[in-house]
């Protein structure tokens, strides 16, 4: 798939570099074994690259020679290799004797074939240079386009074309251009001379200047030139096309790129190449023109050739959209040829790269020449249909089919979304962070309980809140989407939202909430809750008034094919984290084998049981602490009968309580008082409770298993729960499949305690009811790094282990996911993290330990089942991590699982 | 060392198990291989076992066997075997036949020997009957003594000592526990009858009832057993030793002994062995008695014999302190026989065990009898003087002297304490955690502030706080000592405490503080500012009103030889924490060879710093924060200058700025407003940015490095600063030698980019100052996990690691320091952790990381510097651990370096 590597991340770009670095020898001895050829030429006379060429041609380079072969109509040129950029370095900064005499003949190629003439007044052939390494490099030359254009040459231009304007206008960008890039002329200089000029014919935008003041403009950059360069602009196109080429040369030493080189450790390149290509105009007439066109439509998938078209016009003029360009379906009736020959590229291009491609082209008079090519970016729907299509049309096989389908965007088939269409011209106010997608437009509601009072009463709701805590759930629940101005991804708002498919943003930093008084003001402007706004959770867009909704498709058609295919493919299997037999029944509908995460915490929130959480925490002693549990336990039952009858036959991972107790007590004085007095005792002995409880770093504190250890009558309410739940489902003839999982473990002996007093509640509550047969596995999560370093003392005790990255991730890297906000955006800027490590596994450090808790854990027990539930088990590239770990499965959230199930099988596919 | 097995800690003992699973085997098939020996003999005629048969004989025989073997006068007795136990088992619970015949020829030895009779009305023998397997196990039989007694005995024995009453105690005493520890007859069912029997004559006290009253007591005891076990206490010393010795094989497979072995993994013991000893009596007449002594004074050390003795008593008379003893040097005049004897086994147990021993002894009748000898305890002093001397009496070498000071105990040698005399009588209201050794009294003071008006007004203020922080710095560093009612060892005030030797206790719970009415509540007693308070750092306790401090040494005599020989030894440096000249001269003049940490962000709260910093903090540009950042560089440089002249010729590693910014912000309002005052803004902006800095969790939050991401100009400001001074000494002659270090690291990248930068300003300044040659280390901390993970990445970009054990503990085992009050009690209790990890460093997880760290580092750079500065530097065991890991060196508060350069030549001793 040559074509991909035009759409390279960074980090494969740099592993193809260091993977050069030992092909650069074989290069060098080769092109000193033989006589120095140092131009190689790409046209319809020949073409002397290849795609494998990286190294000596630079990436621009092998993929123009690439296009160029399979008989594209490229503008012809030829490129200058990277092994004459280090002769020039070694050389002392010179070109090396024969090169320009070499450069010459290629002109001349080019000449040829293009019927024009370097230099020439009436038919000039005009060239671009560009620099190109075999790795792309900021700091290295920009582009020079025009070249060729001399006094002369112009007015001859200026002639033939019968266009001044146009002829004008590309020799001042030329000598700007060829001033500050080759020359090192400040562009403030050439801005300053320009700015002159427009005042001067008192116009503001350049597109206004006429003809004369673009000549005038000519005059002026040139004196510009010959006052810092200290020599006149060179009128000798040969000229100035060494000058460039040294230029380029000189810029691959250069300060900015020696440094890019250095910290990013690109090493075993010798140079970089010069690529220098025929200028194609379309807009030399009604003859000429311009355009971008999909080989498939990118927003439906449809098999039809999808795109537009300009007349007389540059390809900046279609992007500006300044004109309304045309269908491309309208181009038969302006040049029959050149459409006929376009629909030939389209065809060449879906056989050749086997992939829907955007391309680019000119017409210059009459004269089709395709600028760029690469694949289409398409959005979800249109990546399942062409790719199942293309199967159809054996193009490609399904492996191939399942490889190219972005897995994140299947949830784009899943959610309600709005359509591009109806967002053009929406009003959009800020953006957030898009944390989970979907679209959603309500009325706006600042607390939890306004949301769930006017939900009831009839009301769309939005959400709106600086941050979410588990006290706001009830609320969350009931709004069509949540809205906030802090947290990232991996806030509780945006953990929350993502579990149960609900539009959510956060983050979004604009805005100004002042919820006593009910309003939130967004850049000076201030809605109130009457109000409408709209969320795009996958934009993270905050939008004035109400938008259409696209309705989500469900899993049928071809997205049922791809699903199928997935699971023919897949060796790891796709559970899903859900905690109400709700989420579990459409996580099974979505191709959920079990469920990998069932968080008990979640239930404690339900009013009819926060009362008796909030008292057993308040309990000084044991027994009043059992008594409130007491109460607690016959909801736990029954919440767990729900979720094992909805997931009969597949297992479902229950995790015991894990968040610390002071996310339980109401912080509000009101909340306070009225515990106070449910609970018989003084506002000041809830306080003093609550004042306990605060912790300097919660994320580090009294939670997960370390409460089992300080109240093992916790673990045993929940345990006898679970147990008894799955013994009221058998004798309903329902056949539950719990398993139990231990948070938090550190050390091996904190799970092996724990592990014996659950055992010992399983026996005794089986032993009650007579259901001696049921195996219930006790595992654990491995979330904290002593855990993974320790895991095979732990395996000795765990018939599982689970990976909970998130907190994993919060403790590899010292990162509180709450904030993180502060500094993560410079991280990312500065590439110190490639991705938000939260989204997307670390596989270096945080997966090293996952890896290593593997090896370690199955060395102890071979059948120690392995599998992850945090954020990441929805994420493919973590995905793709997992398998390579030998993982049995991921969970992650039910709208998740089609996504984890067509990464487990692109993992599986390699 | 043999007695040392006395001492083992539960951690050596286990692992004393796992080995001897391995031999195990062979020990079996002796014992198949011969025919069967059962019993072992100890005594004067013989003794057949031996110090290293503990998996035969256990632990307690084994050692019986050894005091016996030198000439000890043990009572002598005989131990049946382990694997008679075994055979028991395997016999289905019964004794192998045999095995009494073999027990009653034993008896005989033993009859002859002592010239008593085993069940003989006016001579008996009688003897204790006790378990002892290989590894001390809870949960295995209890002791029975006076087995032996029946009711036609016990008259004799009234009639023969004259003494009825212990003739009828002894009785009773029996029954009770034969009929608890080998019957299993409930124990209240004897305190019943004993009550019954107290109540019909009047007394309260057990030692109160008559003769009478005891002999009634014996029939009621009696008569409770016969009712409970079904059959009359047995009247045949046979029958009752042959059932004690089953009672004892029968617990080794009891629940509690069962469970114990499997939750602590002793595996490998076959059983346990069964001890019969005969009993030795100290209260048979004025020609009886009983004491304890030590060889040496353990207080001083000094080379004399030190003990008491009591007259006609048991060895709980002594213990009880109802009766007053008498010193050991009077003995002679009692019994210059026994008085000769006792200055023989002094000698020969110092010869023996090269060490000063603590011996329990009784004499019966004019005979002694040796009952313990182990290691005697001292304190600091006395372990310093004990070893030194004895090297020179050619006891023992330089390396035995080194190895057998505890080095945490030189800290007693350093700080002023409170002695044990005048404790005596002092009334001690609560402990809390022992912080920083020490002893301090002074009146108490409940604000930074006001401790420091109050030190400056001539006053000796107790410092007494909920807690501490950076902002409480000048007050802690002026009060006499620190008492905080809430934090563990690593809290703030412990380690700042620490850092300077100021006495600190942490964690007093029973506190109940009331700051804004300067009291606090002690158990219902309430102090004021008025009240004097004592402290005592070493044990935790708070004590009512002032008492006299002892003054400490300095480094010289003994102490002063202890720390050549370690110099001598030892192949890690120490360094010190220090921030201060002041603390860089103690370290200094303590041994240290150099700084391992310079915190530069003490320096920041310097009444004339804070404002800069602050203001640097709330400026929201950049320009603004460098105008701040200017103002700091002069005070910065001019704290290195001090430092680095204090440390002439020595490295300083200093730390770039760590904490989260808002600890540097106040949070109370009138400060907030008079820094809203000085910095020209409202007080709603400075609690707006207050408000900004908030973290949910900032120990994994905005800091150490993240601040030079984020603010570079902080890091070029201090980077300066440091350069700069050490060109102001270098140009006064002084040999600066900094190193920088840059904490928090988690990626190459991150250190990358700001090794980068500060390289670039460390050009900058030499350039400028004209001083190239200075080289200056450009290394960092490993404190998060994935640093240590990506140890060999990192070391690419660092020419020092330096381990930062505190943070490295918190993010691997996933515990906040602050919060770990809640539950680490607990997990210390029921064993999940060893050692408090943030005192000792957890060898298995956090050490593996150091390790593995250590080993990737090196690998990239072999030259790679290695040490530590967390609180763990400090600490002898953790020493021992990174001598392992082959560190370079450690760095610790002043006062610990005699500690750590002691402990780095025990380590190195191995």
């Amino acid at each position: 798939m040559p074509a991909m590597t035009t759409r390279r991340t960074k980090s494969s770009r740099t592993q193809a570099a260091r993977k050069s670095g030992t092909k650069k020898t074989r290069t060098a001895a080769d092109a000193r074994g033989r006589a120095t050829k140092r131009v190689y030429y790409f046209g319809a006379s020949k073409t002397e690259g290849r795609i494998d060429q990286k190294m000596l041609l630079g990436g621009k380079g092998a993929n123009l020679a690439d296009m160029t072969s399979i008989g594209l109509p490229v503008p012809p040129g030829f490129t200058i290799t990277t092994e004459t950029c280090a002769e020039y370095s070694r050389g002392g900064n010179r070109l090396p004797s024969g090169l320009m005499d070499e450069v010459r003949r290629n002109i001349t190629l080019l000449e040829r074939e293009l019927g024009k003439k370097f230099g020439d007044r009436r038919n000039p052939l005009l060239v671009s240079v560009r620099s190109g390494a075999a790795v792309s490099m900021p700091g290295m030359m920009d582009t020079v386009l025009n070249l060729g254009l001399t006094d002369e040459v112009v007015a001859g231009l200026a002639a033939t074309t019968g266009n001044p304007r146009f002829a004008y206008d590309a020799y001042r960008r030329l000598i700007n251009m060829f001033g500050d890039v080759v020359m090192g002329v400040d562009h403030h200089h050439f801005e300053h001379a320009f700015n002159a000029i427009k005042s001067r014919y008192g116009v503001k935008e350049d597109t206004a200047v006429p003809e004369d003041g673009l000549k005038e403009l000519c005059i002026a950059y040139q004196s510009v030139y010959r006052q810092h360069v200290g020599e006149p602009f060179p009128q000798d196109p040969l000229r100035q096309l060494e000058q460039a080429v040294q230029a380029v040369f000189r810029s691959w030493n250069g300060e900015r790129a020696v440094a890019y080189r250095r910290i990013n450790e690109i090493k075993g390149l010798v140079g970089t190449a010069v690529n220098v290509q025929a200028m194609a105009y379309g807009n030399m007439g009604e003859d000429s023109g311009t355009g971008v066109a999909f080989t498939r439509d990118p927003s439906t998938g449809e098999n039809v050739f999808y795109g537009e078209f300009l007349v007389n016009a540059q390809g900046e003029d279609v992007v500006a959209g300044i004109r309304t360009p045309r269908p491309i379906s309208e181009m038969e009736a302006w040049n029959a040829t050149v459409w006929k020959q376009l629909l030939a590229v389209r065809k060449k291009l879906e056989r050749h790269y086997r992939d829907m491609q955007d391309i680019e082209f000119t017409v210059e008079r009459g004269r089709l020449f395709m600028l760029q090519t690469r694949t289409g970016k398409r959005n979800g729907v249109a990546s399942v249909r062409t790719a199942v299509e293309m199967v159809r049309e054996r193009l490609i096989d399904e492996r191939t089919a399942l490889k190219r389908i972005p897995a994140g965007d299947l949830v784009q088939l899943l959610l309600p979304c709005f359509s591009e269409q109806d967002k053009r011209g929406a009003e959009v106010l800020t953006r957030g962070i898009a944390a989970s997608p979907g679209a959603a437009s309500g009325t706006l509601a600042f607390s939890a309980s306004e949301a769930v009072e006017r939900t009831n009463a009839g009301e769309s709701v939005l959400l709106i809140r600086r941050e979410t805590s588990p006290e706001d759930v009830a609320g969350m629940h009931k709004a069509v989407g949540i809205l906030t101005s802090t947290g990232g991804k991996t806030s509780h708002a945006a953990v929350v939202a993502v579990g149960w498919g609900k539009c959510c943003v956060v983050g979004a930093g604009d805005l100004s909430i002042d919820a006593d008084a009910g309003t939130v003001t967004i850049h000076g402007r201030t809605f109130g809750r009457s109000d409408t706004l709209s969320i795009d959770g996958s934009t993270g867009e905050v939008i004035v008034g109400a938008l259409p909704r696209t309705v989500p498709q469900s899993i049928s058609g071809d997205f049922a094919q791809v699903m199928k295919w997935s699971q023919k493919y897949a060796t790891m299997g796709v559970r899903a984290n859900a905690d109400t037999p709700a989420d579990a029944r459409r996580a099974r509908e979505f191709g959920a084998i079990g469920i990998g995460l069932c968080r008990t915490e979640h239930m404690f929130f339900e009013a009819d049981r926060i009362q008796a959480v909030r008292q057993m925490i308040l309990s000084e002693r044991l027994s009043d602490r059992e008594t409130a549990l007491a109460r607690l336990l016959p909801f736990q039952r029954a919440d767990f009968v729900g979720i094992f009858t909805a997931m009969e036959g597949l297992p479902v991972t229950v995790r015991l309580l894990d968040p610390p107790l002071h996310e339980f007590v109401p912080h509000e004085e009101a909340a306070q008082q009225s515990l106070a007095d449910a609970a018989g005792v003084t506002l000041a002995d809830v306080q003093r409770r609550v004042a306990q409880l605060h912790e300097a770093n919660p994320m580090l504190g009294h939670r997960g298993c370390r409460l089992a250890v300080t109240y093992p009558e916790i673990l045993v309410m929940q345990v006898r729960a679970i147990v008894e739940a799955a013994a009221d489902c058998h004798a309903d003839g329902v056949d539950a499949r719990p398993e139990i999982m231990i948070p938090l473990v550190g050390t091996r002996r904190e799970l092996a305690i724990l592990r014996e007093l659950t055992e010992r509640t399983v026996t005794e509550v089986l032993a009650q009811r007579n259901l001696r047969k049921l195996q219930i596995p006790i595992g654990t999560m491995i979330e904290i790094p002593r855990a993974a370093v320790t895991a095979d003392e732990i395996a000795e005790v765990a018939e599982f282990f689970s990976f909970g990255t998130n907190d994993l991730t919060q403790m590899t890297f010292g990162f509180s996911r709450d904030d993180i906000g502060s500094f993560m955006p410079a991280y990312l800027e500065k590439g110190i993290v490639e991705k938000d490590p939260f989204q997307s596994i670390d596989v270096h450090g945080v997966g090293s330990l996952v890896s290593m808790a593997c090896a370690k854990g199955r060395a102890k027990r071979a059948k120690l089942k392995l599998g992850v539930c945090g954020e990441h088990g929805g994420d493919p590239a973590s995905i793709r991590f997992f398998q390579k770990c030998g993982l049995d499965y991921v969970s992650c959230s039910p709208f998740r699982v089609p996504v984890a199930r067509l990464s487990a099988a692109q993992a599986a596919l390699g």
